[in-house]
């Protein structure tokens, strides 16, 4: 009967939301009430390297408010880290590691929050029951802000960056007209979205009656059509004494270019953009002599949590709990998923996606979510995107500024006499 | 009797902040309590310029709760201008214009609310009275971000966007440093600030122990050093992992040019500028090697209402009310000042200044308040920053997002036969 009771390891994974701790914090506290058959939740320090290489935390040391803490901290309060894993087939070595591990701290319980390359990552592993003889329950648990996981209604993070956004060229915009008469008559703010205009799309929600901004938005779904863009900020200076423009990192122009390009790629070998503003404001003071301002608001939108959507908070901790759940019934290589059972009053609940269905599928934006003349957003995307940024879910201030939870993440004692060369 | 009773002219003037109409708001409210002095406020429409073209504003018009919610609302209510008056000798046809207005509209009283260009003109316009034999009383009522006005001890719009950049450093630093194990590794963050490191150095508030973001803090009181820099950074990240850095847009180097230059000039001659983030990412990508993001808040930091600083708007609010009781008590030409009686339990009063003292003089950063290795702030200087960025003031939300107060600014019916040539 020794053997019924497990720990459970639980890694973060790919870029961090202000929210993926709100589902740390959900699992952990829900796997806290099953002391009967979880033991210890062992974290990964850095994601699945922490696995690889025997480095765990132990989050048994770590004291319930703590925990509690995680709920309002942004950030990946383990580390986390961006590993793609090969196929069982491909790098067999480092399934063997893993099992290895496993086997070292009797884990029998595999939690992996992240995106879309983390669901993959939690899906191979899922398999080295089956493959490989090692039993183990594989649960996902969703996050990202680029809100491009299938299946799921929306993923945690996205809903907090789309308050971000919204607010953040709301307020630039209420800035910039009143500079307009004598100054500044163009502002445009950069935001993330590499293949998918979700982020940029939120910043639309700030419009909420005719000439409110942003005026435009580029969308990386939408070609970059200099003539027809140029003329629709002329147009909107005309019309309302300033342009506010919100523009996705991920804009092409009609060759399949970014328009701004950084040079460098990340692990997955994306590439790793930023800068798409300035190229834009320039080009339109070149063309249109307008003064401007520009901002870049990177990792701020994603790590914002003062400013978080209380919604999508209350998703990110549903979902760990959740997942928490299902691992104790049996399920196994599933993720929890939000599924919208009503728009208005909004109404969600949580239902069940296998990770075979997640691992490495894109969910793009509806086309229908983009105004015909590609510039904004319709009201099928306001319906789909207005619940998401409900409710605002303050952290604890202290000496005037957020006060955030930085755990022990004391180790786990390493068992194994073997490294691991990653 | 009844030239007793004068209409008074406000106007807001220079980069707007968030929490310029909350002077708005007290100036306003606090007039509508001498009904038996002051009839109407005439707001200028784009400041000064507003005067000059007759183009004013009938606050009366606007219901009670629409001049409260300018208390919670960024930007500039009636329009901001960046235009500099001349002196009377140079171009006395302006305030011979203005007189015109003046007269025509009964204005007695002239308010004007911004820094330190502001305030000059503030000052010349006092002087018609003089000068010119037109009775007026004159008060500035202090606003920038960039804190530079002499006498007062801090300026309002400071404290807010004070608050806002190290909130963000803070969440940013939380995210790096998750990432840092296998991606990013540096974070840059390009604040404004062009001549003194005020906003810059707030960014060091987030520093509170050993080993928190932001790591370095580039000043523009601090040529340039890039060997320095670079080993600062490198060492940072051995130690702690990652580098977190804050830098000024005014940071130059050792030949006196800005380390990025945007190229514009705004009207007053200023150069715009914009950009240095990237630029010194990049340097440490080519020189160190390490993966880095970058962020340019630009206007989000001082239209940043959403996080504001309780003690900025509650100062903002005290000011406007004040300007209205210097003028009531008689005085001319001059401002008031926020005076600190105590650091630490921090107390406030409002003092009076003369314009002739505040015109053109730019307050600098102590040189005490910079580290002796030129890269943080040291105790005196977080004694002075720490009380200005406390408490909280959310403006209401509504449909996810702040929700501000657009007035109706209906323009008062023109008087004068006569347009006016800026």
């Amino acid at each position: 009967m020794a053997n019924e009771k497990k720990n459970a390891f639980y890694a973060q994974s790919g870029g961090v939301t202000a929210v993926i701790n709100a589902s740390a914090c959900g699992l952990i506290e829900a796997a806290r009430e099953h002391p009967d058959k979880i033991d210890k939740v062992y974290a990964g320090r850095n994601g699945i390297i922490g696995a690889l290489t025997e480095d765990l935390i132990d989050t048994s040391q770590e004291s319930a408010d703590d925990i509690a803490a995680l709920r309002y901290t942004p950030g990946g309060a383990f580390g986390s880290c961006r590993h793609k894993l090969k196929s069982i087939e491909e790098n067999e070595a480092e399934y063997k590691r893993l099992i290895e591990v496993f086997e070292a701290h009797n884990i029998g319980y595999f939690f992996y929050n992240g995106g879309g390359d983390s669901q993959d990552t939690a899906h191979k592993v899922s398999q080295i029951g089956e493959k490989m003889g090692y039993p183990i329950t594989c649960i996902g648990v969703p996050k990202t802000v680029d809100n491009d996981l299938p299946i799921t209604d929306n993923c945690p993070g996205f809903g907090s960056v789309a308050k971000y956004v919204a607010t953040s060229i709301r307020e630039a915009s209420f800035d910039v007209a009143s500079m307009a008469k004598t100054s500044t008559k163009v502002f445009v703010m950069e935001v993330m979205g590499r293949h998918a205009g979700w982020i940029a799309a939120a910043g639309g929600l700030a419009t909420e009656k005719q000439g409110d901004a942003p005026h435009i938005i580029l969308f990386p779904e939408i070609t970059f059509d200099q003539e027809k863009f140029l003329a629709r900020v002329e147009d909107s200076v005309k019309q309302y004494g300033y342009c506010s423009i919100v523009v996705s990192e991920g804009v092409k122009n009609a060759d399949g270019k970014f328009l701004a390009e950084a040079g460098g790629t990340d692990a997955f070998g994306h590439k790793q953009l930023g800068g798409v503003a300035p190229v834009v404001a320039e080009l339109i003071k070149e063309q249109c002599g307008l003064k401007y301002h520009w901002a870049v608001a990177d990792y701020l939108q994603r790590a914002a949590r003062h400013i978080a959507s209380k919604t999508d908070v209350e998703q990110a901790y549903a979902l760990g709990r959740k997942a928490v759940e299902f691992a104790l019934q049996g399920h196994n290589a599933v993720m929890p998923a939000i599924k919208r059972t009503s728009d208005d009053p909004y109404q969600w609940e949580i239902g069940m996606a296998n990770l075979a269905d997640v691992a490495n599928v894109e969910k793009m934006m509806p086309e229908d979510y983009i105004s015909s003349d590609g510039f904004h957003i319709t009201d099928a995307c306001r319906r789909y995107l207005q619940p998401l940024i409900i409710g605002e879910d303050y952290p604890p201030f202290k000496n005037g500024l957020p006060h955030y939870v930085t755990l022990k993440n004391a180790a786990v004692e390493k068992k194994l006499a073997t490294s691991f060369e990653l």
